[in-house]
Parts: C-alpha cells; structure tokens; sequence
C-alpha cells in the first residue's frame, strides 16, 4: 500500500458510526457488542493471505486453513471471549485445486472443532490472483468484563503467557491460542490490559503502553525465549521483532500474579514476568543483561493491521 | 475456480461443527446463533472483490464500498434480523490510492450509518492483485422467529419486494436493503420461507424449492419489471436471470397477503405476488403469457456463493 495504514485506520477510527451497543469499538484486538439481554459478544474478522501471510507450497495447505482461523480464536481470546462461531470467506483463483482448498479446509475444521467452534457460514468467491481467507469470529463474555488494551497502571507487572521469537520456523503455523487463558484472565477481573503478541513484543507492548498512556520497561533477562529444532534457542531480538508468537501479553498488579499463574488454564503454561509498567515519561525501555537501558523501539513489521 | 463451487459447499456443509449455539447453520442467507441469555445473533459475511463484483474505473469508489455492506445488510435482513454491527476486512494491492480507498470506505461509512449499523473493526492487510473487500454483519432478532429457507409449503403466494431485472445498469451499486422489510415478515409470524434475491428469481426460486422440497409456479406476466434509463422496463429473461436485484423473495399463505403488504415496512414496496409453491412432482415452471408452461431452469451465474 502506497500510503501509511496506521493513517488510515486513525482515519477510519475517528468516522466509524458507533452505536449504543458497541462496548468496546475500533482500536482493542476485538470488538465487543452488547446483545439485547445484556450478553456480551465478541466479534473479530482477520485475513490470511497468499504470499503475504503464506507462501504457496512452503507451508501445507492444511496448516494455512489452521491458521486462519487460530489467530482469530486468539484475539478473541484477548478480549477475554470463549470463541463460539466462525464464518470463512474464501477468495480463490482459477490455479488453485480442489485437493488443495479441501486440505485447507480440513484444516481449519480440525481446529475448529477442537475449539469447540461452529462453521456457521461464509462465502466462496473467485479472487484475480492469490488465496484469500478471511475470518470473522464470534465469542462469548459470559459475565466476564472485556479484556481491553488501555487500563495498564503504573507499578503492574507486564506478562507474558510462554515462551517468544523464532515464530517463522514453524510455530506461527502450529500454536494453539490462548483463549482459555484469556477467559481465567479475564474472569481473575485483576488483569487491566491485554493483548495477544502477533506482531512482536516491541510494538504489542507500544500498542498497550500508547493506549495506556504509560510507560513500560522490559527486562531482556526475564522474556522467555522459543527453543528451535536445531537445539538452540530464539534470541531476544527475535523475541522482540518476529511477531506471530500468539502468546498473551497482559498487565497485572504484581500483589495478584501468584493468584493468575494457578489458574487452571494458565499452571501449564510458561507465565512469566517480563517487565514493569511506568509512568509515561520515563518512555518504552529495556533493561539489559549488562545493567543498561535503552529505549525499546516499535519496530517489527506488521503482517496486517487490525481495524 | 476449476472445480464445483457448489460441490465444495455441500463437503463443508455436511463436515463443518455445529454446537448447541447454532439455531441456523450453513444454508440459509445468514447463520442465526443463540447467545447465553437466549438472544438470536444473526451472522454473515460476504465478498466483493475487485474484477468479479466491480471493475475499477467502471464504479466509483464509494458505491463499491456502500454496496460491499450493502449486500450483507440485505442478508442479514432476510433472515429477519436488524444490523447492528460490522467488520470490515480490506485487502488492497500496492496500485490503489489513499483518496480511493478513503472513498470506498467513505461510501461504506455513509451506508453504515444511514441503516444504523457500528463499524467495530475488521483487518487491513496487503492483497497480491486486486481490491477484496469482506464484510462480516452482525444483526439481532429480537423476539422474532429467523426466516428460513426451507419451510414453503404447497399452496403458498410467492411474493416479491419489488421489480426485478435490469440491476446492472446501476441498481447493483444503489439499491437499499431490504432489512426493514425482512424484519416485518419476521414479525408476522406467518412467513415460511425467505431469500434476498442477489443471483436472479431463477436461480434463488430453485434455492427455496430445493430447500423446502416443494415446487414452485411463476406467472411471468405478475412479475413486476424495473424501469430503465432508457424509458423502457427490464425483460422477464432479466428479471429470472440477471441478479443483484436485492429484493426479497418469500411465501406466505395467500390469505395473510393483505395484512403482509399493509405493515409500515412494506406498504412503500411494490410488492407483488408472482407465483404459487406446488408439489415437488410438478417442479419449477413459468406460465408464460401465451398460456403455456415451461420449465424453469436454475441458470443465472453466481458471482459468489453464500457458505
């Protein structure tokens, strides 16, 4: 695109109709409606796209259809929402085969089911060139509050649900997302921000700290890094700029850590505290092994942006 | 796509998972899911893609946007639900510019907000070629049952919401969705089957017959013709065959017509009966004006197909 997204989106954010329903509008990782009887809904919509999100051949069809669908059930999840229902538009050229778009469906049904999700509906389409996929789904608040990105306070803890970096080699294809522990984190009603980590830590955590109005430092030592097959483990530069990781990143008073981290959905993972929210004006650092600080940019790379 | 469309959606169909939240699945103009306090969600989303719905520099930009909602409103309706919600996923190549893409969205924006309907989120995202726009519609049934459509039953009126044929010359990209209308027919309870009428009467008569497993009888001098530019009005061919006429299509028992066509929703409409649901021995025909009765073949062509 010739033009600067953010821009847009701002753009777009400041004219979207908004009615007395929307809980939680443009700017959170999903949006939250309130139904007639008082029930919250999730809602979320996310685009895999040939030869920006996959490329054809590299990857199986049936890990694309997979994940297609798993980086909506996460940021459904983000919000705090148990994902209920997905629709699949599907955009496909005339070089596709038949073989190959049931793989990935049969992928994206695999995943579904073992989400406890329902294919509800969609469309099919013919696209110019290229897979498209496009995701909408829905999830339940059930009572829960929304998990939202702007409430972090100074002097919380900043977590993280496992271990970041080193995505490419296969983990942005294969992670399960975190909604049941974005269902404790959100039902714990201790968590003040949260966000699921899609485009690196470096710019989620800028996403929380701009909406927040914060500050924040990370301690490079403490931020879990993804072994890889070759028996070494992802670098902290990686951690910070790969994205895809699909973990959540949430803020917490450090009093009610203890308390999260034995939640069910959340004693099998690998919580951990990677860092500090601060006041605005001490900036977004990072503590190094060797004691310095030094401003933590956005960086990263934005694979697609959320509306 | 060099394989069966419809093929592909009966596989899905009979695979997708369908939990207890499901009242409507995949088959009818929209999904309906029951939420926990017991409100029925309406769900849909649906394609308009850059060289198969519109041709760049042939439509302005903002009717292109107005009529991607659009098309979803009028899904959305003719279950019987009231929009209320909408993502928006936009894929764009790297040759569209800032001011037609503010455009397309500008005409979504206006269309959105005349019909009542939150903009909450959706993606933006790089495509390989062409514009794909995907829109996802959450609407509301409050208290109504949802329009199906499998339920016309032998003796039915066939009934439309106005005339038909001809769309292309600019109809496609300004008509009004029928959602008001759709709500009405909803609340009268006496409705028994629905569909909006986006791939021609043909094609989407043949959606409701097969559905219901009934027959069906048109009487092609009743079937209301639109007005052209040119002073004259759209063929019989046009109005089985052409689509995107986006009226609703629905049967009902004769005798509760006349209070039908009274409600507030649709006493503006011209609404006309066009026809009589017959056993599924007799199949789908036409009467022609001359008296004889003809078979009436699906055909049409389908620019997407609802999942």
């Amino acid at each position: 695109m010739p033009f600067t997204e953010r821009e847009l989106i701002d753009w777009l954010t400041a004219r979207a109709p908004r009615g007395p329903e929307v809980a939680l509008g443009i700017g959170h990782d999903a949006a939250v409606v309130r139904a007639p009887s008082g029930d919250l809904l999730v809602l979320k919509s996310d685009q895999t796209i040939e030869s920006v999100h996959f490329v054809r051949g590299e990857q199986p069809w049936g890990l694309v259809g997979r994940k297609a669908l798993a980086r909506v059930l996460s940021d459904v999840g983000a919000v705090g929402g148990r994902p209920v229902a997905a629709l699949c538009s599907l955009a496909l050229p005339a070089d596709v085969a038949l073989a190959d778009v049931r793989a990935l469906l049969d992928g994206l049904l695999e995943i579904a089911t073992a989400n406890g999700v329902s294919l509800v509906g969609g469309d099919l389409s013919r696209s110019e060139r290229g897979v498209v996929i496009d995701i909408a789904g829905l999830g339940f608040l059930e009572g829960r509050g929304a998990l939202r990105r702007d409430g972090a306070r100074v002097g919380d803890a900043i977590v993280v649900t496992g271990p970041l970096g080193g995505s490419r080699a296969g983990h942005h294809l294969t992670f399960e997302p975190r909604w049941r522990a974005g269902v404790a984190l959100a039902e714990s009603g201790a968590v003040t921000s949260c966000i699921d980590l899609s485009d690196g830590l470096a710019r989620d955590l800028h996403q929380i700290t701009a909406a927040s109005q914060v500050g924040a430092q990370i301690d490079a030592a403490a931020v879990p890094l993804r072994p890889l097959a070759d028996g070494g483990v992802a670098t902290i530069e990686q951690a910070l700029h790969d994205g895809e990781d699909f973990e959540l990143m949430f803020t917490v008073a450090p009093t009610e850590l203890a308390r999260l981290k034995a939640a069910p959905a959340l004693r099998s993972l690998e919580v951990a505290a990677i860092g500090t929210v601060l006041p605005a004006s001490e900036g977004v650092v990072m503590l190094r092994p060797d004691g310095t600080r030094v401003p933590l940019a956005r960086g990263g790379y934005e694979h697609s942006l959320g509306i």
